[in-house]
């Protein structure tokens, strides 16, 4: 099942509008091409209607959010949710200034997500930020563990259900939840962690995922989720030498250029809850 | 012939103005080194004119336009044209906003181009919104194969005498043409579009080329053409066990780099009519 | 000694934030990951005083700077001021353009500078624009060489107690140098000046080390750029066959990633004045 959502985007080859930060756009395009989809960058407030409705999926990335580009994540938002074309929002340092975690509140208010991605710390701001009580869950998940991993995929999916969105909080521990259903996965190494660009990257792939697949957005975002943690582990594994994360970034993206739906079936480590 | 246009840039080094898009920006502050000039990216209206002045060459590529970089086209544009420096329109995505297209065809207007390189939709949009008559021909040019390319020479042409450019309409098959003379080039590989920023590293060469041969603006243009798609040929063959397009990228850059005239000139393929 | 500067980024893992260009970030980013801080980029006024409160360090570079962000820099390195964490300016291109020069002068006046970063035409702009005497030296050193080090030093030092800053003039000979003593560094290889970013990254590798060391900022500053010139090195020593500019810097960013403090202080070739 997840290596279809992979292969269906390689069939489709869907063309995914991403506003996205600078530190790490050059990635995510490449890594938008490598999974087969193609990428459109466009940012000015003037043309971002028109690209999103080009395309088959958008991607919001906060990570060098200024007021110009603020602005066209609301219109790029609103067209594609007009069209609708799954929007993925991944709000880089919400948490870290009033400015990013008010962007990112007031994206959720104005347009509706079909797919959150962040970190524990990130997704933990929107959930209590959004959410009129702030859960004693909330505070107790600092890093998803074997430990609380019961409560952290209660309270992930707690999230989706007030979002209506597909919810991938990434870390050691993956958990991607809607309300229903959670998938728990335990792909990836911890040199994805010492690269720029890996979260921004998964997001990418992840809106090319969801736009290929948009009967099966639980399964898409698990699919892409999988795949971004395999192929970190089959980077890892072709390192030897002198290699460090120079090398370690040119493989992550030669694995995701030449990942298979068979492949991705058989490396995906996860469980459904 | 071409092999020394290539050798004039290693030779002189030419300074290289760059308003280009920050998705692809290191790419091409790579390969114009590459090639042997030195690139400066700069876009605030403040400076462009005193940097493009103090430069060879200017680079004009409309990847991630906006209000405030499209007014420093134009200074920077005009600046070139009043010193006679060479300066290339690179008018990526062209037709797919109201705001690319009519930034496009206003720089057009505005500035007097030496070179224009774009894909076939692009050059399309170029030639269509800037002639009074839309010729039958531009119609039937969807992608440049064997069957239309006679058609597809006199068309580039066309366009490349209303411009007063060399025009080079770059695909499967590349055209790099004058008013007065065509070079049809068959260098290349699938895999310079798997990667990001093939077209924008392409534009960022030609204008090195055409700055250190600006007396020979058509074949320093053709020779930029042979050289990108020679490089990624030489970078496709040396791909092996689980190289995919983050090598292929790496060995791109490679091949630049090493490339000298007389290589160039053993493996450009193409014909001049 | 400069080994253990390196080792305590490595034990701290400092938070570096980065108003930088769009040039380079991503290679900043990731050499600011790979010697083990962490960074941060963030650009627009409203959140960059919180951003660089959250963070141990501050690295200002102007290299596509614009009306923006030369607010925001003056902001977060008034902030960075308050809260006594050093703070870094790469005066990218000072120099080449009246705005440039104004900028990087104006910064200087206006928040105080713990290192300056920059080769020997932009420290000779700062120098000279914000001395009221354009002394001989100045004028004299165009490169630094065996010839002119002595006169070069002394310059830089004059330089360093005037601005009260850690002063890295970086060349082919580099010169570290506070009010009262000198690093003269013969580490590097002109590989360093054939890829883009080679500057910026070593900013954001001072930045780092600095902040790790705030008791011992001349020392940080002479490790990073030891270990770059190293890094370099050992980047240059693994190139091999078809490898050109594109495998140097990936085998770059892998040295810097591997590099302990052992190696450091083996490999680093100075001496102290």
């Amino acid at each position: 099942m997840l290596g279809t959502m992979l292969d269906n985007v390689r069939k489709q080859k869907p063309l995914i509008h991403n506003i996205t930060n600078y530190v790490t756009v050059n990635d995510v395009a490449n890594v938008v091409l490598a999974c087969g989809a193609a990428p459109i960058m466009a940012d000015d407030s003037g043309e971002v209607e028109e690209i999103t409705a080009l395309c088959a999926g958008l991607n919001i990335n906060i990570g060098t959010l200024n007021q110009r580009t603020i602005k066209s994540m609301v219109l790029a938002g609103l067209k594609a949710n007009s069209l609708r074309h799954p929007v993925l929002l991944d709000p880089v340092g919400a948490g870290a200034s009033k400015l990013r975690t008010a962007t990112a509140l007031d994206l959720l208010k104005l347009v509706k997500f079909d797919v959150i991605r962040g970190n524990v710390s990130e997704v933990k701001t929107l959930a209590q930020g959004s959410s009129t009580t702030q859960g004693v869950e909330a505070a107790a998940v600092d890093a998803v563990t074997e430990a609380n991993l019961e409560q952290a995929v209660t309270w992930v999916q707690q999230f989706a259900k007030q979002t209506g969105a597909v919810v991938a909080m990434t870390g050691a521990i993956d958990i991607v939840a809607s309300a229903g259903q959670a998938y728990i996965i335990r792909n990836g190494t911890p040199l994805l962690g010492k690269i720029t660009g890996s979260g921004c990257m998964l997001s990418g792939l992840t809106t090319a995922l969801a736009a290929a697949n948009p009967e099966h957005k639980l399964q898409a975002v698990a699919a892409a989720v999988c795949a971004m943690g395999l192929a970190g582990e089959q980077a890892e594994a072709r390192m030897q030498g002198q290699d460090g994360t120079g090398s370690f970034r040119t493989y992550l993206l030669d694995a995701l250029s030449r990942m298979q739906g068979t492949e991705l079936e058989k490396g995906a480590r996860y469980e459904v809850r």
